[in-house]
This record gives structure tokens, sequence and C-alpha cells, in this order.
């Protein structure tokens, strides 16, 4: 199953779910919402019964979850560029709902910082309140996988030993557009991620090579927080990101950024200098 | 003004303001929502036309914020005993609304950690939307100041560069049991601040030594993020933690921790065995 939040014009905001290529709307405000009713499968699965949408224009997937938690350190190759060591635990750091933006949104820098970077990713929505919870509760509590890019903001990320002021600058982060259920992906068993500047690859890996997989992630932090549906886990970047560059490359205003999750399709991005949007330059 | 979040058998949870020594009820859920009212001070003003309660029982002053962001080492004592040197910028770390807990609710530990810590904080509660302020907005945003005692389980905070899962176990970090106005307090020109375990005094310290203080803490975080009212960020511990004694000591089944804060008051929170309360031993 896949599913979606979507804007039209008659109904502003709502879920969606794909059947059969159509995309049907759902009487909830967005898949956030809908993963909150424990009847989710179900009331996706009555939506065949209706008109399907003339025009889908996908937004932001998850609109006000309650935590979104983020791993980082997590591929081989990224932990090697950066010169750490393969970590004991995963490394974790948060974002806010509001950090978050449509997977075709505009992400706008400004003079705050010019070190903006990529973190292409695999995002999990959890479909069920998980605590304190062993694998198989995991594993069963995830909705499913969606795409997210982690865009970091470097100077302000690494001013000091917790990273979260660059990790949360608002409207950086997109996710979506489609949330793919775990019967149709696996990442464990491993699908391909990957991350474009203006149609040039500037990362490439597979999930089968994360440190800490999805599910484990989930578990982990379920022993110290409660999730609940409609919070994200974003479960870290693969080797490339532009920090790590000889010299360093960073986004900048005009470049468009692709990010790749086989079996679940591609966010894209254009960076655009918000002084220069709003007329000030 | 001082306003609290009171329990009362007839209404449930409710925001109260203190009028001439009494509790006057607010008909608002919480200290939170009565924020997110604009005209917050004049509702206020208003109960006093209200018959005041006759019990009160105070809960954790702001139940449901949409972020709690916390300062680390920003007292110098503190900074030093951890063998660190004086940062350039604040150092931000997350908690959860379900990290927060009343000021006077039981503490449970369990055996996820033996590493309990405490670190007696002053803490902001946010009175109006703030982004990109300069100092005097954010002075403006500040609706007040309160007691929170930022509980870290040592071990899980340290296990890698993130200190965030060892700061957001759930209902650990006691907050209430007043919201003081800065018409009635004045952090930085210096209040006391202190933390006393089974009646020993661990940590004494004095705002007016802050590093970073609170008007200049929410100036810098909204320069990434918004902050709401409602919202809560926590400045910083003094000197005395447990861990950094010889040999480190940590809260066990029994301890009775009091935290206080000259003209705000004092949380006090029994430290109980989730298990022992259980019957599981």
């Amino acid at each position: 199953m896949k599913l979606a939040t979507v804007i039209d014009a008659e109904h502003g905001t709502r879920a969606a779910v794909d059947i059969d290529g159509a995309w049907h709307p759902l009487p909830y405000g967005d898949v956030g919402e809908l993963l909150a009713d424990p009847a989710w499968t179900d009331a996706a699965a009555a939506a065949a019964s209706t008109e399907p949408l003339a025009d889908v224009v996908f937004t932001t997937l998850v609109t006000a979850p309650a935590k979104v938690i983020c791993c980082g350190h997590n591929y081989e190759e990224h932990i090697r560029e950066l010169g750490n060591e393969i970590p004991e635990y995963p490394t974790l750091f948060p974002k806010y709902a509001d950090t978050l933006t449509g997977p075709f949104d505009d992400i706008l820098i400004d003079d705050r910082s010019d070190k903006v970077d990529w973190e292409a990713e695999l995002a999990v929505v959890i479909g069920r309140t998980v605590s304190r919870a062993d694998k198989a509760e995991a594993a069963a509590a995830i909705a499913g996988y969606t795409i997210a890019n982690d865009i970091s903001i470097r100077d302000w990320q690494r001013r000091n030993s917790q990273w979260m002021p660059g990790k949360v600058f608002e409207a950086t982060t997109p996710l979506g557009p489609v949330l793919v259920t775990p019967d149709e992906i696996d990442p464990l068993s491993g699908v391909d991620i990957s991350c474009e500047v203006n149609g040039e690859t500037v990362q490439h890996g597979n999930t089968s090579t994360l440190v800490f997989d999805a599910v484990t992630i989930v578990a982990y932090i379920s022993q110290f927080t409660t999730l609940h549906a409609g919070d994200v886990v974003l479960t870290g970047t693969p080797g490339g990101v532009g920090a790590a560059m000889t010299p360093p490359r960073y986004l900048v205003d005009g470049d468009i950024l692709t990010t790749t999750i086989e079996g679940i399709g591609s966010t894209v991005n254009n960076i655009r200098n918000a002084a220069a949007k709003e007329g000030k330059n």
C-alpha cells in the first residue's frame, strides 16, 4: 500500500491512498492523522469505493509529528568519510514538525549560513504506539517507509558538541512523497538510496549496509521514549555529503536536489535564496 | 504574577493564578493553553472575581509544549567540573513534553540505568511566538520563570556524542510548581539556585553567573527555530552534579530531591524504584 498527504483545491490537505495507480482521498487531514486511527489499514482499503482525485499535489507526508528522531553515523562509508569509528549505539538527535517540508517544495537558504549540505535518508513512519519494544514489536510498529533529506546547516551543527541547531532550521527537511508499507519494501534486504545535485549523483548507497537497521533504531529509541503513530525516524545518510568533499561543496541558490529511494520514488527540491525571493537583493 | 497548573477534584487539570496568596482558577487546561491566548495577562487578572480554590495540587506547569530546549555547559563551575572550556555558543539539546513531570511527583527509576543524576535548572516559559529575535524581542517573549531538574541518565547520555537518549526518559524532569512573571524576578541580576538530596545541599549557584543568560538563549534559539507560547527553555545547571563527584554519586530508591530557586519556590520529588513500586521485586 502507498499513502500520501495531498493538497487539492476542494478539500485542502488530506490523506490519500494509491489504488491501482490512482489516488483516492481519505477523510483524514494527513497521513499522521490517518495512522492515529487504529483501523487505518481498513480505512485506507475502504477508499476504493471513492472517486479518485483528478489532480494530486504531494505535500509533507506527516504534518504534525510530536517526535522526529534522526540517526547519524549509520552508514560505514559516511562514518569513514567523517573520520569516525563504527558506533556501538545509534547516535540520535531531533528535528521538529516545523523542520519538515514538502517533497517538491523549495528549500530556502539565506544569510544565516553558506554551508547548507545534503543527507539523503530512508525515513520510517510509526503506525502504532511503541514503548520498550523488542525487534518484533518494533517491526510491527512501523507503518511504512518514505524519503527524507536531512538538510544540515554545517556551521551551526558544529558550533559545539550538540548538533541540534544545524539540524532544525525550519522547512528544510523534505519528507515524502509517499509512504510505502513494509509488505512492499524491505530496507533490511536492501534498497538503493541516492542523492543528486543538478543531475549529478553525489550520494549512492544501499540500506542493507546500515549499521543499525530501521527496526533496530525504532526498538532502541523505544527503550527511552515512547513513539506514537505519525512519529518519524530518520535512519542516517550514506557517504558523499558535501562537507566531506575536497574542497567542501554546499548547496546554493538555483541548485536542484533530488533524493531517490528504490521502491518509493524521489523528492525534488529547488534551493532558493530567501532574500532573493523576497526581492531584497 | 504567579501562575500554576493545578488539579482539583471538580475540574481536573487547569491553569490558576495567585491573587493575594490564594489560587484562583482560570478557564484553561494548563498554563501552556493560557499563554497561547494573546490576552492571557488580562484573562489572569480577571480571575480576581472568582472564588479561590480550597485545595491546590500542583502538577506539571506546562503539559504539552511542542518544544522543550535545554542548554548545557552554562555555569562556569559546572563546565570546569566536567573538564570543558567556556563555550562560544549555547550547547542545546531537546526534551519532549512526555519527559516532563509534576513538581511533587515521584520520579521512577528502574533497571535501565543506575546512573540517574540531578541538574537543578532555571526554566523559561515562552509567552508569545518568537522568531529571529534580538534581545529586546526575546525578553518580551518570556512569560516567566520556573524550576526544572534536568534529570540525566548519564550512561545513556554518554554512549556517544549526542546526549539526547539520556535526557528524554519519560516523566523524569519536574517542572513547576509556579511560573513567576519577569516583573517579580530578575535572573540576570541573579537569583540563588540549589539542589538538595535528602536535605544535603549538592548544588548551589546563582543565575547571575550563567555564561548565556535566559534572554540570550531564547534569542539564540529563535535564530534557527520559532518558539511559541508554552514552549519551555532550560538554562543549564550549576556545579555539583553527582557524576562529577569522587566517587560519583547517583540517585537511588528512597532519595528525596529538592530543587529550589529564590523567588519561585521548590520542587520536591521522591525517587522510587519502578520495579519495587510495581511489586516485581
